[in-house]
Formats: structure tokens, C-alpha cells, sequence
């Protein structure tokens, strides 16, 4: 770990030994770094697995053991962030650090399987690891078949399941938790290029991120996604005041509210009445008129389907917004961080 | 209504006096027209409040009376359809009829909002109509807010609520409920250039269509879309012996399994269950292989969260599929018929 | 069938032949009787099997063929009851027809398997049939496991799974759903000495029975009970004007509502909302001042947790109802009646 | 705070001072007391509003200040339990502390309101304080409308709505969410007679116990029961090695597993599935054998639906255990060692 000013914005890389990783969010821990609004975070995280699952020999319910999965790299003290903040963190890269990934399915865990929650008399589903070749030069991953014969190229689409801060009320959650904290949300938006906005409940808001995806699906179906290992850029900073209820989204082409909860609909209906208040924010509309304009101009992906709980995401084009932008562009700004940040690195 | 074959293919023109329109699929009722397999169907469509919501100060609750909701043009006998096969019905062109369309709130109906299945101690929302202008010539459908200031333009997106043939075990379900028989899934994905696959429950499956949107957010939030009356073309066909579940949709990027059921989770499960079974048998893939590359391939958009039961998709790019085909082309085949028709009638 | 008037009340007794079964609620069907307000029925239903399940080697699986499920008997025209009216039907005695009753487990149906709505990756349980032994002068019946050893004696708690009415807006549904209409709401407050309440939707009614229980835990939860041939006496009448929303049941102890949707949650909902209506209705309340007794006094039994949609109960001792009586003691009068032709029966 | 043997067991007495309550399970917290196997603990609780709601002026959303709701006594440290034990906790006596209670409608809590996970667009229902009338020697408590005129005695029927040990995996869950550790589930089952098995997380156990209730009705409809601080008698044993899945109970009457989760079917499935394998295990049978006795012996009482997850209770009557004993009657043997202390303690 260290820092740099080799741009204009204060530069911390952080790489986390194994015995750093953290396995939960909030709880009395010492940051693994302090950093300034403004900064660039240049860090590395490992998978899910912590690294453990390398081959289609090693079951994950063999080589790992429970609570030690979904590890993730900080808490990192943001200086400044307070409870009522809003903290933002756009990902401006976000880089498999391996030439394989791997997938699975897990005893009792996933979509299409009984689990410890949506409890049934069913023995679990086999237990099957798929290894992927990644292949960063050309962007893709490989989907090889255990017991059939396919093999199909996928492109790359990394990003990150698991985004958080220090929840509220002094709770410690599981990093396979997602929430109004942030957590495991595990959508596929939330990939470079991708602001998210977290409200703040604690002082210096302890920051943490993992679970990088090569790639996911809408659902993260099995339980898993095509996990890895990552070398990923993030740009913090502190908007004073703003902290709202739930995380947000924001790139270049949309505005996003998430929601976590069960069931699905729950987690549908925070998204999407988070989305009416911020639409009604941006634009001054009634609030049944931004219900309204919700209504017809939005999207609805989902998130995961498989975690403790499960999360939705409200999607707005910014097409709609005429021009307003969220949080005094904010984004804008940090994107431009974070790409000085990445081209003066490639020099 | 009639026949003529000004294409290579038969065409059928329906369009319904008012007392023609039905309110639910199923029961004993003399089919509106009999069509054979590989027809073009021109049919003209009412809008979900029966034409009846045309201005501001039309409140649905007071111009329409219920079960007199959601209109749908037919039922449709299709020749030589039987139990066990699948009904394939091909949208090749959906055209606003008018120059404007509406959206309401509507009491105990919405997904922010108390219902009648959702019940609280809450009083309804308002009710209010928004009235869109609708430009076929621009592309385009106008948003003007009713409480606050805002217009703003939304590209046209016409598509269709409702399409759905006759139910299984003699059942007869309402217009407003999607379910296996298809009926009111709400989802923006059945828009021109989309074939929709039904399993047939009763001879001449008895195929209706009705609820055009001329555009839609997923999930439907506030309830009502922009609803129009439309015009309509369809192709249809028959798969012999290859009825299915639930409906399917094919357009030329993606294929597409829907599910619809409470809680939304369930409308998920149902949707990417039979995601896994279609690219197993498409790809000749064992089951949990299926669903290894489902997880990570697939999107799930949202379809209605608002009606008698929720509906969710499965989505699968064509990219992954390795130029497998379903149902052996009638997707490529019907499209055709249909832009020759198309490209006829506009001469 | 045919009617005499041997006590003070009419009496229609119903014994239908195998064609005379239905398998559905609503529809255009010529009623197996018509019966005065006040009358006594003395009627006989079949078991869900149709009586096909006679003994261990008897799958239902492969007994029995869809849809011809859970039979009912009915339709009942009940003389003067129009839309708007409430029916109230009496349940003065159920009896098990047979020294045999059986319960089993159903591929894709019960709450601890994956079904077609919670669909998953498993294949279904087992398919077992427990066969059961009926003493009705002992009034037990006796489990004996199939797989182990245990024998175990369970008193007799006689009920029927589905009641029902013709369902509004002209639907047709399957006699295994339940609904504002009753159904199949399989909850065992449905015993002797109960008077359900249910809202009608058309000229006469329309009501049916079946689905008769020799006991059921709550929830049903492997997805049937200990089903039974029933001989059965109910006593109907009309409430003019009073229809409600959902199906009510009084005993002389409590008063209930009762709902069913998905989530379960929902189901809860429901009955709670009809109970805090009901309530603050008999005693002159506040809704809140109701929402808050019934939150007290209240109890909420589950009704079936297997069907297409599940059941909840909402229970309030009279007790807290200070001799305030529901629908001018129609519960007391036809109970009496039913009393008086049970005891002439026995003479 | 202090120990005695006045009986024959080992007696801990906790009394906490305002500062020493607690509002989470979990975490690095010293234990309040540490006390051995077999040992009585006489405690105070204080009501879930931290006794500040003392009139019906005192709306809760004014007085108290989240998330310092729902005190608990404890942490109680249990010597010699340990991960993979089980935690036996015996309800000997609870009794209200005053002579007078309170119950309210909270913004965006309860089962028949919108609340912050079931978004909608509703404005909050009034906030309300019941205060009830508590007479220990007529054993009632009375209900007084706030805006109409009921006035109605109700039994007293003294309950915990919270009682847990320190969670799994090191999280630290508010005391209003209930979960495999226990917390806050609820249920009217919670009162004097019954035994609550808890699985132990950490060395210790880290017992607490709070959220008494005069009554409560089942579901908590509108989020708040009777609330009392309370003087309770427990006593505690360690099952080496006999740590399940969720927490169960047991009274003279019953045997009984709790779930809790959302939707609330996944909350009955968590309850049922345990009750499944615990039948199995004291009547040696086979699983299906189990699901089939549990089927139509059980009921399925509802413990609340307003918390941030839901719970329900299944429940078999001994009467069909044939004697067979849970835990090798720790239940009856704790239960005489209160009886023991209560005897003593009033002469």
C-alpha cells in the first residue's frame, strides 16, 4: 500500500495480503487506508472464493469454509464523510488480474435449488465447478461444458458483485449481504465507467469492494458468475449532506436506483420509489408525475435473485432528464479523474 | 373483416365492432375469424380503457366499469392447431391508430401502491390521466406532466400488452392476467419483429391480442402504459407437438422464455427454469451445464409488477447459440412473410 | 337427488353420480339442484382423487388425469341470491363416507418441493401414498409410515378443503384455486358448526363443495391432507346486499376472514384488512382503533401453503365483540336449523 | 445485579440501568452477567420503546431516537456453551413491572401500511398511542379506542417478542430483526412454560432478552404489541453438541420450529422443513414419513409480519410423539427448577 500524486489527484494503491481481507461490513476495524475525497484508489481484489477454487477438482464446499468467502479488500476511511454524506465511488477500471475464472454451483445456493431459506426436502444440486480461459487482449472469457460439449467464447463485462460502506445502526453484515449499505448487490451495472453512490453512516464511511465478475448475468441464475480476481481503479469522493436511502447508480448514459430485499418485488418497489424521488428531485416534478414518467420510461434488470436478499435496479436514460444533472455532475467529474488516472498509468 | 391473398401468403383482415371485443381468453365463444397456418392477420386493436379515457377529465374509474377492461380482438381459431402443438405468432408491424393515447393512475392499482392483493389501510393514490400526443411521422409520444411543468418527448415503442390463446383445463382468466396461456404479460419485448410461441390448450387455439402500448417501462410501474389503440400484423403458424410450458419469444438478436406467477422470485425461477431447458435442448447441453451458461449469458427484464400476477423474462442473445436454431427457422420464415406483406400494403 | 321437507326446513339431498362431478367454479352449467333460502342440504362429495387412490400402488400420478382433479359438487342454484348478496352456507355436519381415507405426495406440488410456479433444477420427490384407516364411532384415523415403522392415531377433524361460488367478471377457475370466490382454501377452520360467508357474483350463486379432509394441518403442507368421501349437511342462506370481498367464516367462538394470493404475505394481508373492516364495522370503530384491537386479539391460522394461490386466516374471538352480532346472527339461526335436521335424521 | 442459591439451583439476578441496555445481538460487547448451566436468571426488561412512550402525547417517532429501540437485558454469558451447542432457555415466569402498557402505529411499520422495504408512494398512517390498563391481579389488560368509543378488557397472556444469542459469521443484527439466532420473532408462543432452544455462535452463548408483551395477537398486525418492561425468570441449560438450524420450542403441550424469512412462505417452509427433521429424528423415521405425520398433525401459527423479516411457527402436539422426549427432557427438568424458584421466591 501507498500513495502517489504521479496525477493531479492524490493516488492510494492498495493490495491487501491474504490475512488483510475483510469478510463483512461495519464493525470496529481498523482502515486499511485513509484517503482524501478526490483520491484514485488503484487496488486489487480476490475472488469469491479467495482463490481457493483453481481448478474443476476443488469443490468450494471442500476448499472453503464458511464464514470466510466473498472476502473483500478495505475498509478504506474516506477523510471527511460523515453520517448524512453521500459517498461516491466511480469505478474507472476494472481488470481481470488472471488468465482463468472460475464458476459454480454450491450446495444449497442459487436461483433454481432449494437453499437454506426456500428450504425443501430436496437433496442439493451436484456440486460443479466450470473453469474459464480469460483472454484480456481479446476480451473474452470461455465457457467450457463439464458434461456436454460446448465450448463458447463470452465477451468480458467486469465488474464488481460487492460495493459497501459501514451499514447503519452498528450492524456487522456478511459481505454476501446486499442492503441499503451497498453489499453483494451483484448487478451487472455495476462495471467501469459507473459511479455508485452510498449514504454514509460512519465516520469516514469505510469503504470496501470485491467479488469481481468477468462477466454475470442478470440473476446471477447458478449463484455464482464467472468470478475472478481483479486489478480495479476507483475515484472517491464526498457529497456533503446528500445521503439518500439507498445506493444509487450513475454513467454516462443513465441514472440508477437499486433495491434489496425480499421478496423480489420488495426490492422492485424500493428501486423504483427511490427513482420516483430522485426523478421528481431532478426534474421538480409531482411526485405523481415523475411516477408517471417512471412508468413509461424506464427499465427494471435485475440484480441477484440468489443472496440472502435480493436486489433490483430502476434505470432512467438521462435522455428524460433534459440536461439535469445529479449531484452537481459529480460523475462527470470523477470520470475525467479517473481517466487522467488511467492513462498516465498505460504511459 | 375478410380474407384475400394480395401476398403470396392468405391475409385476414379483423377489424371489431364494439360489441366484438372479449375481456378474457377462454370459454365457449365463436372465434371472430378462422385463419390457417402461415396467414397474415391485419387486425385493429382498442386500447386497455376501451376507447373510453380521452381526455384529462376521463377518470378510468368513472368512464370505464369493470370486468369491461383490457379489450382483445378475438379469439383468433387457427386451422389445424391442437393440444400439445405451439402457436406461433409473429408481430410484424404495431401502428398507433390515433394521434394520441393515454395513462392513468387508477384506484388500488399500481406497484407503489395499496391493492386489492396488497391490501392496506392507506386511501388510493389520485387518480389522474396523462394525455400523450402521439406523432407516427416523428417517431414519438409526448409526456406532459399534469401537476408540474415538464414536457418531454419519448420515442415511440409500440408493442403489445396482451396476447394469449386460450387457456388449459377449460379455465376462462380474465384479459388483465398473464399466466401460461400467455394474456397480459406487459412486457416491452413483444413489439414488432417478435414471435411469440403459445401452447396450444384447445383446438384452433383460439389465439387474442389486444392492450397496445406505444411505449413502456418495464414493470409497468404506475400501472397503465401509454395505451393506444393500434394497428396490427401478425403472422401465425403451427409447430406440431412442440407445446411448451410457457410462452416463448423470439426476435433476430435474442430468445426469450417468460414466466409469470407471485412472488416476482417465482415469475424469475419460472422464466430461467425454462430458460435452462430451451438452450439445453437447443445446444444439446446437459441441464446444469445449461445453467452455467444461462447465468452467465442471460439478461431477466422485468415485465408487470402491477397485474393479477407478475411477469419476468429470460433473455438470451442468439450470439451464444451457435447458430442452433428453434422451432427449425419459423422465426426467419414468418419475419419474411411478414415484410412482404408489410412492403405490399404499403405499395 | 330430491327434496323433502321432513323438518321444519327444506331439505334437497345431493348425491351425484361420477358424470355429475365438476372440476371448476363458474361457467354457463346447468345446476345439479336449485334450493329455497333456509334449506337444508344433505349431500355426499368424493375425495380429490375422485376415489381413484384406493390404496398404496394407486399413484395419483397415474390414477388420475389432469384436469380431472379435486371434484366438486354443484353447482347449487340458491334461489333469489343476485350479485351483491352474500351466501351463507352452514356446515352443520361432514362425515367420512368410507373406513379409508388417503393422503400422499404429488410430483410438483406441496410447500417442501419445487413446483411448476417454484420451479427449479430438481426432480420431484418421491411419490408415496399413505393409506389411512377410519373409525368414525372412535373418530380417528390412523397414519401408518410407509418407509419406517411408526402407527399413530390422529383424531377425526372432519372439513372440507374447497367451498365456493361463481367466481366474478365470468372467469372459469380450476376447483383447486382459491379466491374471493372460496374454493380451495383448505383451511381446517372449515369444520362442522362453521358458516362461511361468500360474496356472489351471479344469479343464484352457483356454490359447490368437495375436497372433503378427515384432518389437515395447517398449511397442508406435503399438499393434501387425509382426503375423504364426506357426507355432509349444510344449510344455506341469502343475505341481501352484503356482499363482501372475501369469504368470511363464523363458528360460535370466532369470527374469521380469510385471503389468498402470493406472496403469502399477501394472503395476510387480506385477512387482516377484512378483519380491521369487519370489526371496526360490528363495533362502531375507528379503522385504526380497529387496526390496533385486532392486532391484539387477533389470531392468523394458516389456511394451504400448496395450492396455485395459498390461504390465510384472521381469527377474532367473540369475545371482544361485546355481544355485537354479525349479519343479524344468521350464523346462530342456521346452525339451529341444521342442528334440528341432524337430529331428526338420527331418529 | 447479583447471584444467590436461595433454591437449589444457582440464582443470577439482572436488573440493568438505563445505560446498560443493549440494541443489537452480536459484537464485542462485555456480557452483563456470566452465569452457569442449570442456573435461574431473574431479570428486568425494559418495553421495546425504552420505556419513553408513557401517554398517548408520546408518539414514539418524537420520543425515541433510532436505533435505540427495542432495548435487551444481556448480554448473558452461559459458561462452558459453545459453537454447535444448543442454548436452552426456560421461560418460568413473566410479569408485568407496571401498571400500564402501550401500543402504536410507527411511520412506515406494520403489516397494513407501506413501510421503507414495501415502498410505495403513501404517506404514512397517523401515528397513534394505545395506553392500556394493566391489573396483574385480574390478570387483564384494557384496550381504550382513541377515536371511537370501545373500551374492552382483554386477558393478559405475558410474552417475549425477543429472545437471542449472538448471530453466526460475527454479525451484529438489530434487536427488532428476528433470525436463526433468535431476536425478535415475536410470537405469542414466547410465554411462561415454554423452553426456547437456541443454536450457540460463540463461546458463551451472549443470551439477551427483551420486547415483553402483555399480549400480542399473531402478526403484530400494526407493528406493536402490548408493550411492558417485565420481570422475568428464566433458566438456562447447555445441550453439548445438539446446535440446529433454527431456533426451536417447546411447552407441555407442544414441540415447536420457528423460520424466519421473507416472503413468508420461505419463513413457513425454514419452520416446516425443521419441524420435518426434528420429528424424524425423535420418531426414527423416514423423511417423507415425517413430512406426511408433520402434514396433518401440525398447525402453523404466524409470529409476526411487520418486522424486517417475517416469522412463523410449526407446531406438533406431543400427543403424537408417543413419548418420545426432546433433548432428553431438559425441558421438564427446567421447568421444575423454576417452579422450584418461584415457589421460594413468594414465600
Amino acid at each position: 500500500m501507498g500513495s502517489d500524486t504521479s496525477s493531479s489527484s492524490p493516488v492510494t494503491h492498495i493490495s491487501p495480503s491474504p490475512d488483510d481481507y475483510r469478510y463483512s461490513f461495519g464493525g470496529p476495524v481498523a482502515p486499511l487506508a485513509s484517503v482524501s475525497p478526490g483520491s484514485v484508489i488503484d487496488l486489487t481484489t480476490e475472488d469469491c472464493f479467495g482463490g481457493l477454487v483453481r481448478g474443476v477438482a476443488d469443490l468450494p464446499s471442500v476448499v472453503c469454509e464458511f464464514p470466510y468467502l466473498n472476502p473483500v479488500t478495505g475498509p478504506i476511511h474516506v477523510d471527511g464523510a460523515e453520517p448524512g454524506d453521500l459517498l461516491a465511488v466511480h469505478f474507472a477500471d476494472i481488470r481481470p488480474a488472471r488468465d482463468w475464472a472460475v464458476s459454480t454451483t454450491f450446495p444449497h445456493f442459487g436461483a433454481l435449488t432449494t437453499t437454506h431459506l426456500t428450504a425443501m426436502l430436496h437433496p442439493p444440486l451436484d456440486e460443479v465447478v466450470w473453469l474459464y480461459d480469460v483472454d484480456v487482449e481479446a476480451w473474452t472469457c470461455t465457457f467450457r461444458a463439464r458434461r456436454s460439449d460446448a465450448v463458447i467464447e463470452l465477451p468480458l463485462d467486469p465488474m464488481h458483485g460487492t460495493v459497501g460502506v459501514a451499514p447503519a445502526a452498528g450492524e456487522v453484515i456478511m459481505s454476501i449481504t446486499p442492503g441499503a449499505h451497498g453489499g453483494n448487490m451483484d448487478t451487472p451495472e455495476l462495471r467501469a465507467g459507473t459511479t455508485v453512490y452510498l449514504p454514509v453512516n460512519v465516520a469516514g464511511a469505510m469503504l470496501a469492494i470485491g467479488d469481481g465478475h468477468c462477466r454475470q448475468g442478470e440473476g446471477e441464475v447458478c449463484g455464482t458468475a464467472v468470478e475472478a480476481a481483479m486489478n480495479t481503479v476507483v475515484v472517491v469522493d464526498v457529497i456533503k449532506g446528500a445521503g439518500s436511502g439507498w445506493p444509487r447508480l450513475e454513467n454516462d448514459q443513465f441514472v440508477m436506483s437499486t433495491g434489496s430485499s425480499r421478496p423480489l418485488e420488495d426490492a422492485f418497489r424500493i428501486s423504483q420509489h427511490d427513482m420516483v424521488s430522485w426523478v421528481a428531485d431532478l426534474l421538480d416534478l409531482d411526485p405523481l408525475d415523475s411516477y408517471q414518467l417512471v412508468s413509461q420510461a424506464g427499465s427494471a434488470p435485475t440484480g441477484n435473485v440468489v443472496d440472502t436478499v435480493y436486489t433490483m435496479v430502476a434505470k432512467i436514460p438521462k435522455s428524460v432528464l433534459g440536461g439535469h444533472q445529479a449531484y452537481e455532475g459529480v460523475h462527470d467529474r470523477l470520470r475525467r479523474i479517473g481517466a487522467d488516472y488511467c492513462a498516465s498509468r498505460e504511459r
